[in-house]
C-alpha cells in the first residue's frame, strides 16, 4: 500500500518561524505510512476575484494542485491578532473556489505555536470553521498548542521539550487514522 | 469645531466590489461634520515580521499614518470563507504592531456586503473580535448587513435601495455620536 | 436494513417555538429509512458538576441515554443573544462529560429558525465548534438559516414556504448519507 | 463621591467552585473607591420567552435589578466545552429583554480559571461578543486567563500564586479607569 501524502503548510513567512521548525520535525514523529512535502504560499498574491477570473497565476495554480493531490494537510498556524495570518487565509482562499474547491473532502490536522503562553488557542477554532465550512475533515482532537515555544525549540529548530514532541506524535498518530477513515471510497 | 475625519477601508480588492462601492456612497450619507479619504491596501505585501523588523516598507508606513491620524475608521468588509479577506486581515496586521499600534483607542464602524443573502454575518464577528482585542472601540449596533447586494447597487455603483440606504445613514449617525463620546480626552 | 434513529432535539422551550414547530416537520420531510423521536431537555436542572458527581439526576440519565442510543441527532437552534440558548448548552454539557460522553462519534444537523432576517447565523458556528470538539460530527452544508420565520410556518406549524421545505429536505437527505458515513464500523 | 459599585457573578455553581473562590478574592485586591456585591444565578430557571411574558419570576427580577443599579459588572467565567456555562449564558439572557435590558451600556470585566492549561481561552471571546452586542463594554485588556488553577488557588480559597494576585490586581486596576470612561455623561 503506498505512502499516505501528506502536505505541510506553515502560515508564517519567517525564516526562524517555529511554526514552520516544528512543522519540518513533524516528518521525523510520523507514523510509518506517511510522508510529508511542503507547500510554499509566500509567492501568491493577496486573493483578489479579478484576477482569479482573468486566468489563475502560477502560483495558485501549483497551490492547488498540491491541495488536491494531497491524501491530508497538516497546517502550523501562528496566530496574530487572534486569528489566522494572512498568508494562510490568502492560501486557504486561493485553495477554495470553483470550479474544484481543492479543500472539498480534505482531511485536515492543525497545530499553532506562540511565543505567548496560550500557544494560539484563538485561531484554531477560526481555521476550524474555515476550513470545516469549505467541507474539510479538520481532526478534532488532540488539539496542539506550543505556548512558550521559545523555550522549547532550540535556534537549529529541533524540538527539545520531550512533552511537546509527545503531543505532536499524538496528533500525527491520530491523523493516520483519521485520513484513513475520512477517505472517500472509490 | 473641525470636521471628523474617517478613514474608509474597503477589504475587497476587486475593481467593481460592491463594498468598495457602498464606501464611497458613505461619503454622501454622512451626517455633517464627518469627512471621509480612502485608504489603499493592495499594495502592502503579505505581513511577514521579518520585513517589519527590517525595516517598514513605504505601503505600511503610509497605512499606519492614515489610521493614526483618523479620528475614525469605517470599513465595509466582504466576507470570504467564512471571514475575512486576506487583504483586509493583513491591513490590520501591518498596522498593529509596537511600537506605535495604530489601532489602540481608535474608533471603528464596520459594515458587509456579500452577494448570499446573508450579507456577511459571520465576518463581522471576527473582525469585532479582533479589532476590540487592539483596544480598537468597534461601534455594536446597527449591525449592517447587505445581503443579495447585487439587487441593491447598479452598476454604476449607486445604492439603489432605500433600506439599505437607512441602514447606512443610520450606522453613520451612531458612528459619529460614537467617535465623539471614545475620544479620550485630552 | 433497520432504520436510522434520529433524536431531534429544540433548544427552545417556548410553548409556541417556530424552532419546535419545524422540527416536527421534518418528521415529515425524512427520507424513507430514518424515523425520528423527540427529547425532552426543560426538566434537566441547571448543570452543576457537584450535582453530577453525586449522581446523575433522572432527566440527565435519560437524555444521555437517549443520545447515546441515537443513530444521529438532529438539533433545530433558536438563537438568543448571538449564541446558544441556556437551554440547549445544558443539555450538551449534561451529555458531555465521561465515563460515557455521549456525543462522542454522534452524527449531528443542525438549523436554526429566528423571527429576523438572519435565522440565527450566528449560533451555528457557536453549535457547531462546542460539538465538533466533543468529537461529534455535524453535516457541514447545506446550511439552513430560517429568518423571518413567522412568514413561513403558519400557526398549526406548517411550513408553508415552499423553499424552506426543500431546505430542510436536502438538509435531512444529505443528513443520511452523512450518518451512512460517519458511522464507525464495527 | 461615592464608590463605585461593582456586581460580581461566577459563572459556575460548584461550592467548591475556583472561579467563586477567585471572584472572592478580587474584593479584597480591588482598588480603593470600588466595593463588590455577589449576584446569585443558580435560582433562576431555564430561560423561556413564555415565563418572561407571563410575569418575571422573583430571582429574575432580582437579577435585573443587580445589574441595572451596578457601576460595573466583574464576571468570573468557567469554561464548559469551549463555550459559557448554561448558568452563566441564563444569566445574562433574563438580564437582556426589553423594556430595561439591563446590560445597555453597563461596564463588564471578565476573567476565566479552569483546571487545564489554557485557562479558558475559548469562553472568553464567545462572551465578549455576546456582551458587546448587548452594548455592554467590555474591558478588552488585560485578558486573565487563570490557568492549573488548582496550583493557585489553595483549599480555603485564597489564591497563593503571585503572579495571578498581580494580573487580577491589574484587571481591577483597568477595570475602575474603564468604567469611569464608559459612564454615560448625565
Amino acid at each position: 500500500m503506498a505512502d499516505l501524502k501528506v502536505l505541510g503548510i506553515s502560515g508564517s513567512l519567517r525564516k526562524a518561524s517555529y511554526n514552520t521548525a516544528i512543522l519540518k520535525v513533524c516528518a521525523e514523529l510520523m507514523p510509518a505510512g506517511m510522508t510529508m512535502t511542503y507547500a510554499r504560499i509566500d509567492d501568491l498574491p493577496l486573493f483578489n476575484q479579478d484576477v482569479f477570473d482573468a486566468g489563475l497565476p502560477e502560483p495558485a495554480k501549483r497551490f492547488r494542485a498540491e491541495v488536491t493531490a494531497a491524501d491530508g494537510v497538516l497546517i502550523a498556524s501562528p496566530e496574530y491578532n487572534f486569528s489566522l495570518s494572512a498568508a494562510l487565509k490568502n492560501a486557504i482562499d486561493w485553495g477554495s473556489r470553483p470550479p474544484n474547491q481543492s479543500w472539498q473532502d480534505k482531511p485536515v490536522a492543525i497545530f499553532s505555536a506562540s511565543g505567548g503562553p496560550m500557544g494560539g488557542a484563538r485561531v484554531q477554532y477560526d481555521l476550524r470553521r474555515i476550513l470545516g465550512q469549505l467541507w474539510a475533515h479538520v481532526l478534532p482532537r488532540p488539539e496542539v498548542f506550543v505556548g512558550s515555544v521559545a523555550s522549547k525549540v532550540d535556534p537549529q529548530g529541533r524540538v527539545t521539550d520531550e512533552a511537546t514532541r509527545k503531543f505532536l506524535t499524538d496528533l500525527l498518530v491520530g491523523f493516520k487514522v483519521w485520513i484513513e477513515r475520512m477517505q472517500v471510497k472509490k
